[in-house]
């Protein structure tokens, strides 16, 4: 099959009998038709037809010899820069059809399969690993064309550094309570799968806090509606339908869940690997994963950027204000902060060098730097919208006001100086809904912590970064033997 | 009659005949029934019923010989630093039942007409001037205990430096477009009148951008139902009737609304001035108004960021994360906003003298400097606010789904430290909706924005802030002759 | 005898034999016509004038019924608010006659020792204290008006939180080494005595890092010319003698110090306690000797904050940019800086209250505030001195360029607006002077480590602040019960 | 000839009769024994030394087929970006040798003069324009290997933007007060001509602040010895002989001076343009100045950006906390600062294109970006460098006391984790002169600086961004009709 349609992409869902709850309620009937999830449907939708509209056809797709068919580009192992960059490419359009407000667009987690299955020889004749469970997955993936949400983070009863949930207890974290012929048990909860429930499959990868809780090591994939998983929703943050009021929250609302496992069997041969930290640390380090999903982030944050800079230029220009210097000066930190986005990905394409396995792989280094950059400097945008909006943002009409009685009343009183009151009201609501709305929050929530705790991020770059030249620099510099 | 209950207030409310308009429809019926507007008026008469509640009554009101009746403090003319204590201890009252959020609590603009009847003289016997209707109607007020909403923002068409309207065309700013026997006609828009609608009169200050648009230079008050004006809504942000979802916008959404007056006519007894731009200068900058008003705002402030301050610590213990170099920071960063703002709330007491007309006015410059300082430690409060809670707020169930089959599910999963799942998720809810939600949000462009532009506000604290010592004694240590 | 002159001063330091050892030599002769020692000695001696000055006099001393003498009024236990006044108008004096520069004003440690006498009582009866003998120190110091320099800081050969110093090894920490018949044996070094060899007396207060190490808890006060005590100073920061090229560091140039301890004998009757390491810490916390030092001190940094704001807005008027907005953001930036600390203490003073002793302590609150604000606010002000002064801050010619034939060129060419070349140069040099010479530089680095680790100071406030009360109020909004 | 070797650098600039004014007095005798210019010397000369040096010099210089010698690759017009790298490569070398320190290598001006060769087309039968001379001098350069100093900036008697000098008076701005047979007359003065007066040649290139000033537009280059122009210089800021005392100032103080222009005649011959603002502005604005000297800057400041990053390493090791989270926080932004930077000089290279006249320009944004970045980063380096060093910056002694008699006690009490005391004393002693000595508090004012006012460079970055295809895209987003 390779590479489906937004048509395949709904009917195989609405297949599915996934267990969602709601505000309390079971969701039931055709998930695509819901008013929690029709409109992030319809747009997941939509990427899924570009891959075979005919323009970009050749952009989003590349012909997989072993499957004779048109496999989306982000199921594509790179073998070259050019490999790397026709990667870039078809995310950056799938980024642009949506503003760059899909966290998790299908690329996303295609990518993490990808590089799941290149560095898969890393678990080769290793305890407790099935390497060959993931080439698998990964080869249904790119046939099916499927879908994943998945879940890194476990729930955070007591976040202090000493904290250690204890083994014979109920299980809050997700482990595994029983291994029998038919796979390994896992009961307990995970924390944060965005569109859980709304895809075909869920990816697990655990690694535990502390190496002997061997039970937290583990990883795999599951059908979304496997038996005993359940995804809890929080309260939904679709504004409405309409596409005035809430330009943002009527498509791209995503739904973040907790993922429940009520004694959930994970067949064999779904099993990536269980019970060893130890392979569990090192695949998280030493895997190419790391490295595709940041390039992946990364080139997505900056088609965001691009948006938030149009929209604060659009704003500028509806209220006339470009002539202040303070405004100069913000519209140049947003240049400034995309500018150094793109930098940094160009230079891990350009630095970018073949593994072990023979895979291309971006260099870590400047999209650390990027992800040590981007949770800070996105709130810094949408507070830069909201600076330039100002009082503005406060007072904004509806749709259905335009449609009424006091139509010529906001007419008058809401034009502005390049645009009518529609245009402009339109422009604020937009502004309104990225930054202000609670969709807006949530996504500055989201970048903030995409790549766990910022506090973290600074040490980790720092730990990581060979810092020996320089020092011996310096020190021959003054001339320091040694003991000195 | 004097102070009045809550019962008061919304029966005389619900007798006005005030044209609202809310997404695109009219208001009909009982206002205080209304879903949009119900939480905030209840509210509002909690307050007033405090005026009456046998534990606080002395300190919410005072004895008006003239009147014979409790009348409520902020209407109190302050002739000693014990009055202006006292007028901070019943503002502390009300801002205390609600958190500090209500920023129209009522004593907000009984100040303003406290403070303009103060100053009245000013007025005494220049063109066009009318200080003995402001005095009456302050009469009026202490005797019926009326609420007031206001506007001082005109409509930002076009926010360059160098733009002017017009007069010749259609106005969009409010302005008089004529002036018969019975009153003058005004006909144009006002912004931002928060609570408009909501109140028994609507009091209007006009300072023209430049000194020749006499027409746009006037004061006046006028019961909100007056023909012609109307106020038109934003999208409502009550987020529902749940205290447990939504524990703020379900009390505490104000809602702002635009002013338009269409050949509203006000008649002379309800004038303060007109057509003088001088007068309306000067009573701007040497009346009490931004004194008193400043005094108020403060206080309240300072209370809200003790509100923060509680939930901040709450969240932390919540989660137990004070042991954390970056979380003692954070909380100490309020801690230091909180002791800024109230040493400068009591220097401006202690510095408080007599005006010439008698009354004691709290000093404004300290006043000033914390207006240049709440706009910008508040938002960064709320971030702080964000920033502890982390990925923590981005997946809270609801009130519904504790009462539903999953609830077992999210007393595990959810429970935290040194609460259980449903105090976590109410506290959760409650540092959302503080920041994150519309309601939230909107609070925070609200203070931001409270005194004005802050891009201006320091520049005119520097320009009013007294240098000449300080600069004549570096000058001095230099022995700077004359000419050097 | 009681209060002393500047000739006082300079005669009895004159006669000391102390050992400092600069820039790899024992200073020789008469210290104060040593280059490095003369121009601060002058500035300390006139300040020890203003106490006989007619005009100030009785604002600068009280009268000793003990001693029938004028005493200086740093000396003072003050038991009412009038006498904390009045102790802040005395150091407001000696604040202003040097730009409040000088961080080791007489004052500072008079200040100090009269806490420890007021605070004594805390001594009585346990182990190994001796609180007779800081009394009579107090006394003999008011009766011949001593001046004293301290040390609080231990080298920090490893600032890693798990190093501790071996007490088998050669001593590096300064600590008791021997008890013997005539007193203790004190060996080891101790960082950071300001002034170190410019006064009487060196006072010594050591707390050990773990309690276990008695021999670092110890507290006394000995001459500065015991046997055995070196002092070793860092490179001289005095610019010349020109007051044109260097106005602050040919004046105010304090030294630091090293204080080297090569088996001192502290005689018994000048130990205040020793080898007790719960009293150490409980003198630390509960004695006054926070409260009052750190209301010295800010009394200083609020003067040194209006010297800077007026030399900024000297700059300003003399190449004239006051309209520019970014330029009147950073005055008032210092504005604002200026009036929080002023508020701080003001607020400091309100709230102070008689301790158990009988003695009126300014509240700490406020202060620690203080001590929070002021380390990140002066390196700002520095900086903005530096963004005003800007390219013109580095092509300042020197006293003798303007006796020289290229006078009129400079005439000429460096005339500013409101100045002529040599009032330019004067003013530019004096912020240079401030903010980029070594001497500046150091006073940056001083005032950031006044109150030790900056780092730790937020934490240090979190812990200490009451918080419960807020916390409560909030778990009451939100109906929280037990266990919730 | 061709590249010259250090020694050839010295004798020419002995030979020369400049004068200079330091101190008041006029330098005579051999320029390189002058206790203020003779470490910078040395220093440029090591430079020209590693233009024969076997193991790099390929690296250094390039064949120049017309001259048919070895020329310093500084010179080299790149048609490739081959030799775009190799010009990078080369000025990499350089700033290696000094820390990136030496803002005025000589390949900064030689950068300079050759993109006005290359530029000089632009010149071709304008009005009062010489494009021959450029290409004349620009040979002459190459082939004698001639330094350069320049000046771009007027004096700043008044900032006020609406202040304009008269023409009428005396000059204050060096402009044209004269033209005859022999060339161009100049009068008046221009500021901070770095290495003013130890260079072979200056550089003159002059734009009016506003268009009429026709005699404010100008450029050429003169030697230094050219009657009637004097150096003025500011005080030195080389602390001593000392490497031990003063590691930077001793090598690399680099002096200011003012230009005094005595009437001093341009001939013909070395006049570029004259009396033709618009040439003026168009060749600063069109020519490939900007292009490569920025490319050549922010080469330097990346090597600079490394050497500090190499001592707060060597600090951070040095006393032993690097397991402090703040601590790794600095460290990581260092590191997220250089790594930023290092991005955009590739992207400038990788996104380099031919322009007009063949040669292959840095592409101009990401290298405006870095200007506006590194402003701002560098002080805050340097802040970092002082918060690591802490009270630690503030006591370290003299070489010279390493010799004396208590070399013993500062072995035993300046000992670190990791060094001796004689180690520990270098490497603080280094922070201190990059960061708090007279020296490096000018290096942090030159850096901020470089590239002019701050605030406008934010302004500049904005107004030229190419921002219409993100504001299509939003505007696409909303269905904007037009008008709207």
């Amino acid at each position: 099959m390779g590479a489906i349609t937004g048509a395949d992409f709904i009917r195989r869902l609405n297949q599915l009998d996934t267990e969602i709850w709601l505000d309390g309620k079971k969701v039931e009937g055709e998930i695509s038709e819901h008013p929690a999830f029709k409109g992030i449907l319809q747009t997941k939708a939509s990427l899924y037809d570009m891959q075979h509209d005919p323009e970009i056809k050749e952009e989003m797709t590349f012909h997989s010899a072993e499957l004779g068919e048109a496999v989306g580009i982000s199921f594509l192992q790179p073998k070259t820069k050019e490999d790397l960059i026709k990667r870039r490419k078809a995310s950056e359009h799938w980024a642009r059809r949506t503003g760059g407000l899909l966290g998790r667009s299908p690329d996303y987690l295609n990518t993490a399969l990808m590089s799941f299955a290149s560095s898969s020889p890393l678990l080769k004749g290793r305890t407790n690993c099935f390497p060959e469970n993931i080439q698998s997955l990964y080869e249904k993936a790119m046939k099916e064309d499927l879908s994943f949400t998945h879940s890194f983070v476990s729930p955070q009863v007591n976040r202090s550094d000493s904290y250690l949930e204890s083994s014979e207890e109920e299980p809050i974290v997700a482990r595994i309570v029983d291994r029998n012929e038919e796979g390994i048990i896992i009961k307990g909860a995970r924390l944060l799968a965005t569109q859980g429930g709304l895809t075909d499959e869920v990816l697990v990868i655990s690694t535990p806090k502390f190496l002997l809780d061997e039970n937290e090591a583990f990883a795999f994939s599951i059908p979304s509606d496997t038996k005993g998983l359940k995804f809890i929703c929080r309260e939904s943050f679709v504004g409405g339908d309409s596409l005035f009021n809430h330009p943002l929250s009527s498509r791209y609302e995503e739904m973040d869940t907790i993922l429940v496992f009520d004694n959930v069997l994970v067949p064999w041969n779904r099993v990536f690997y269980y019970d060893n930290a130890i392979v569990a640390a090192d695949f998280s380090f030493q895997s190419s994963f790391h490295n595709f999903t940041t390039h992946q982030v990364v080139t997505r944050q900056i088609v965001k950027s691009e948006f938030i800079l149009g929209l604060a230029e659009l704003l500028v220009q509806t209220i006339n204000v470009s002539e202040y210097q303070h405004i100069q000066d913000k519209l140049s930190e947003i240049i400034i902060g995309l500018e150094t986005m793109k930098a940094l990905l160009e230079k891990s394409e350009n630095d970018a060098a073949i593994d072990e396995w023979g895979v291309m792989r971006p260099d870590i280094v400047p999209l650390k730097v990027a992800n040590n950059i981007f949770p800070k400097i996105y709130p810094r945008f949408t507070e830069i919208i909201q600076l330039i909006g100002a009082s503005g943002m406060v007072s904004l009409p509806t749709e259905d006001a335009f449609s009424s009685p006091i139509r010529a009343d906001l007419d008058q009183y809401l034009q502005a100086a390049t645009k009518n009151a529609e245009g402009r009201v339109k422009i604020f609501r937009l502004a309104w809904d990225l930054t202000m709305s609670s969709f807006g929050t949530r996504q500055t929530q989201y970048e903030r912590y995409f790549f766990g705790d910022p506090v973290r991020l600074s040490g980790r770059l720092y730990k990581a970064y060979p810092l020996d030249d320089f020092v011996k620099e310096v020190s021959d510099f003054l001339d320091l033997e040694r003991g000195e």
